[in-house]
């Protein structure tokens, strides 16, 4: 049952597709304060806050793509979507709202959707263990209870949900192929040699994706003339080679004479204002840039047909980062930091002063000053953006979406697009995924993202994944090899890092042992290339099994991957084990994420049959029973644990999801199973 | 047998207390690139490298207080004593050079120690998992090979390395009571708080801590006289309540006219000074400061004989700190940023130049450049800091720990005074202990103090300990009681946080719950200070276990905190468990350190005995087998594993320490467990 309650007056974000009556509109603060609503929360329109009492034996999962565990119980998460590079446990906010949650004591559950797209916390059990505190900045929202439609179990309340909000995007199917990524590729030749050094290692690879040095002075919608000389012919070429190019697209437009998106834009008043009419200016990749006010259908309109310049060249699939959107810095704030700098010189500076100095330099970029210095035309009104904030991501994806489906209407095809994007609001699920960001090669990245799919797949971003082997920070050998093995299992499955870090290509490892980076010496005995080779192929062989139980998660409103919460309701053991995950239906998987570690414990909830994978072929097996086990696992092993009597499909690896597909299989017919080369079940 | 091989001319750092005979001293490149050191370096004279193949089955342990595991394979580890608060995986170093590793496969090991105070890198097995590099900034060391006393083990390796470099500090009893600090009290009437609240709950206190807040404009040897009016009374009062008070010294001495401590170092040139002979200026907390030149030994003697303005106030024990050393900014390069900050105005910074410009101020603090712009006057040599920058903590706790045995001397007393720093090098263990610097509220960093126990160890640091429930960013409830229930085990036992995050003292979550610092509303039914109190008497009921086994192991240079592959040489699966520790002779313990856990998985290395506290005198009791096993612990549980037959001393616990022993017991009874009140064994 959904049941949905008003309070004052809610922006109308469109993350919700069906139209729900609310059993109650609150008006006044009395009224609101007088009430218990859901019979459980209690208001505080004094506070603007909503808060309910937590049993000891409550848990509390969703909201989406946070720091900490599965059980989110014991922090405080913010509803503010930032361009923060520190996934650290002390952080409060990454680059989502996902404003889902549930609670469940394993024998009954109950799910609330915040529908407000402003800066909103959720205090779930830190300020005190037993209580979970919403605040809000304006108290305006639409709240919504689900209870399941017939079951009242976590996963019932997921689907029910997801009903509500509508069906996920759903990508290419080449989209859950290996895609190498790295800021740091310059020129045609960088990327030629990436798609070389794999082909030659015999590593499947589906997409090579583009980071902000394929455009002209990083301005959307154009490549570079020098660096990419011929960019519809390279595209072709590559593809030609099985392999898709994937650009990513900024938030920001070049302020850039004679550049026609942003001579369009000042044109059509397409961009962000401010509160006196002009363009409001801030700075990314490219410095000072407008901002398209993708909240605003005609801009919204205008932008997403823009992506036709790259569709039209033979690109398939995109990335929108920098939407949350991130700021370096605005022009007016950045003067009056260089304005306060001056009280600074020649003084003796103290611990207090000093950090003060220091920290107005360190706060300029995505200062909360800005993000209150710019409106949007939403709905015919003009909204201050920190209103609205965390609908920017959404709504840059929306532009991408809806423009991908006139394209299809054009040219009469039915082909889909890869689309995933940094920022999100529930509702943004529609029409693309979302990676995790800016992760860094930590162990305990992986773990971290482990422990963000249930809560993104919840709010039904099903099409997503993390920076395999870590986005900032140097990676190692042993961890770029331990994030594939979970990795792999990702609907998007990529490594990507960031210029400037160790170089992480599956054959940069051995090139280092060649001494071909090495200032040292060679070291000659050692090659791991064939061990990521087979594990990269192991994705590729369970791709039957991967696609299928996608498919059937975003045609079901279902999860993914999912907490073994919610699959043995009532096992504690269950309950407490978050570095583990059931993906799909009838598989539990149980990645190694600690360094220097040949096993790892593993609860196993009911008796299963594990499969100890070295390579697609080439692997072990066994039953174990219920209960804990001490499990091996060597540097280049997979574990996947199967329900007992099921068969995984698995099909022969080709060197790209394309060459695995016969010929007239459809999408349905292969999520059905059918039309997959060389399938057999183990 | 110890073996020693010099290369051409090293410092003399005064880490090592025995004479040995290098068997080698290399004085050419040649000679060197053409030797193979202890049967297994390779010497690179050209890229001033050592360097050895890592079988697959080595681990390494060591280094003292670094990032990552116990196992030190896989990452980069740079000697560079830093005051860097951010203590994640991607870090090199953090606050200390313990420049100490034995390499083991279970069956043989060996020792290495690098006597080397400049920056030093230890690839271990980063840039090729097979190899491990100790990359020289200049190649002038002594390397010493340590392979056991009669018995080749990492423990017995450990003790004669120990005997090589000096018996540990032993702190003064009191010291292995509970501490509570947090930067933050900043008035006499603050601390009397924190005493009065915790007599108020029943909770044991032994010393109260004082940072900055205590000096006047943070000079030491200072106290503020309208903040602590009557330093000597306070300091009197609260000893009569059975309460130590440990106030922190700053390595900086405040530039200011008529400041005593300023003059008579300037007078006598006592400060480290610029190449053109002038002082060198740097700043820290007070703004400007001239750093005492610790290694020249009559400045180090006169800056040793400052701590007796507390000393003869009736303070006991001290806590030095910022001395890696600290450097906020120097005037020369704060001048030069504030006229390159002018290159940025006004220009359109883009991706690459607002970075820059960032960068410029964010990397003020602690630069390279000005550890390069000081100069030190060592055994009558002017040495340039950044060659002997390891030294300087290590200096500085030596000037007390020389003038406390002067001061001893003078009072005819052989009373201990407690002592520990923050940055150190190997030979400081003789003269205090260390903390592990300024770490996070974060679950992570429970497993982080955890792990650098062992490495702190074996390189003679004893008295340590974290700083519990986390230094920065905000701590829970939950996290507290988890973290305390490791550092029960520490004999440094320290509640610490920092100014500006949130209050963590014990008795401050009850107050949130009953609305004192709660904006929201009250939540009153459940009381948590008793379950905080059970677990601190519970460390108290332990002092004479901890205290008789800490004795031990230094006075036979051995370990107190050993990781399990030191104790269970052969066993893969102790080999590879990180998260356990061996405490003293009989004891092992397995700290809950993830949120929302009731328990946790424990390998148990041979049959053994589980004592499961809820306070000292409420507890269950198993037989737990030889194997891996799920254990529950509640969040108010303390496990405690035993060796089989092994009876645990044990004492009612006090309201401090001092109350805890009879009239008449001496240091030396009380390692041998006599002189403890009500002592039982259970």
């Amino acid at each position: 049952m959904i049941r949905k309650i008003t309070i004052n007056n809610p922006i109308d974000t469109g993350s919700v597709v069906k139209e729900i009556e609310p059993e109650r509109h609150f008006t006044t603060d009395k009224e609101l304060d007088d009430a218990t609503l859901f019979e459980r929360f209690a208001a505080d329109s004094a506070a603007k806050t909503l808060s309910l009492v937590l049993k000891d034996d409550e848990q509390v999962y969703g909201l989406g793509e946070t720091v900490r565990g599965m059980n989110k119980r014991g922090w405080t998460y913010t509803a503010n979507n930032s361009d923060d590079p520190d996934h650290t446990e002390g952080k409060h906010s990454l680059y989502a709202s996902q404003n889902f949650f549930i609670i469940t004591d394993g024998k009954k559950a109950a799910g609330y959707y915040v529908d407000y797209p402003g800066y909103l916390t959720f205090d779930v059990g830190y300020t005190i263990h037993e209580e979970l505190r919403i605040i809000f900045t304006d108290l305006d929202a639409d709240i919504y209870e689900i209870t399941g439609d017939g079951e009242n179990s976590p996963r019932a309340i997921v689907r029910e949900f997801r009903g509500l909000t509508g069906q996920s995007y759903i990508p290419p199917i080449w989209a859950f192929g290996f895609g190498q990524s790295r800021w740091g590729y310059r020129t045609e030749d960088d990327v030629r040699e990436v798609a070389d050094r794999y082909e030659k290692a015999g590593v499947p690879l589906d997409s090579i994706y583009l980071d902000i040095d394929y455009m002209e002075r990083y301005k959307d919608f154009t490549t570079d003339d020098e660096k990419f000389p011929g960019f519809r012919d390279f595209t072709a070429e590559m593809k030609k080679r099985g392999i898709r190019l994937v650009p990513i697209i900024d938030a920001g437009v070049k302020i850039e004479k004679g550049y026609d998106v942003y001579e369009e834009g000042v044109k059509n008043g397409y961009f962000c204002r401010k509160e006196n009419g002009e363009n409001f200016t801030a700075a990314v990749w490219p410095g000072r840039v407008h901002f398209p006010d993708f909240l605003n259908d005609d801009a919204r309109r205008w932008f997403g047909d823009k992506y036709r310049f790259l569709l039209d060249q033979g690109i398939e699939g995109f990335w929108n980062d920098m939407n949350e959107p991130a700021i370096f810095y605005s022009d007016e704030h950045l003067k009056e930091v260089f304005e306060k700098i001056e009280d600074y010189k020649g003084k003796n500076l103290d611990i207090n002063t000093f950090f003060e100095f220091k920290d107005l330099v360190g706060t300029i970029d995505n200062n909360p000053v800005d993000y209150r210095s710019f409106y949007h035309n939403f709905h015919g009104k003009n909204i201050r953006h920190d209103k609205v904030h965390n609908l920017f991501g959404f709504y840059m994806t929306r532009a991408a979406g809806e423009a991908f489906d006139r394209y299809r209407h054009d040219k009469g095809t039915d082909k889909r697009y890869l689309m995933f994007s940094r920022s999100s609001y529930i509702g943004m699920h529609r029409y693309g995924g979302v990676w995790t960001g800016d992760n860094k090669s930590w162990w305990s990245h992986i773990l971290l993202a482990m422990q963000q799919m249930p809560g993104l797949n919840m709010s039904g971003f099903l099409y997503t994944g993390s920076d395999t082997a870590g986005f900032g920070d140097d990676t190692t050998e042993d961890l770029a090899m331990r994030w594939t093995e979970f990795s792999i299992f990702t609907p998007l499955f990529r490594n990507h890092s960031c210029d400037g870090t160790r170089k992480q290509e599956y054959y940069y490892f051995d090139d280092v042992r060649e001494g071909k980076d090495n200032p040292v010496k060679a070291h000659t005995d050692t090659r791991h290339i064939d061990d990521f080779r087979k594990i990269v192929e192991l994705r590729y062989a369970l791709l039957p099994y991967i696609y299928s139980e996608f498919m059937k998660a975003a045609k079901n409103y279902d999860m993914y991957f999912r907490p073994l919460a919610f699959e043995y309701a009532g096992d504690t053991r269950a309950a407490e084990t978050e570095d583990q995950l059931m993906v799909g239906d009838y598989m539990m998987i149980a990645p190694v994420y600690k360094q220097n570690a040949n096993g790892r414990y593993v609860y196993v909830p009911e008796d299963m049959r594990l499969l100890r994978f070295r390579a697609f072929d080439d692997y072990d097996e066994e039953e174990v029973a219920k209960g804990d086990h001490y499990v091996k696992a060597g540097i280049n092993e997979t574990l996947i644990f199967l329900k007992k009597g099921y068969k995984l499909p698995f099909a022969a690896p080709g060197k790209n999801v394309d060459s695995m597909i016969e010929d007239g299989a459809t999408e349905d017919s292969l999520s059905e199973l059918k039309g997959w080369k060389n399938l057999q079940y183990i």
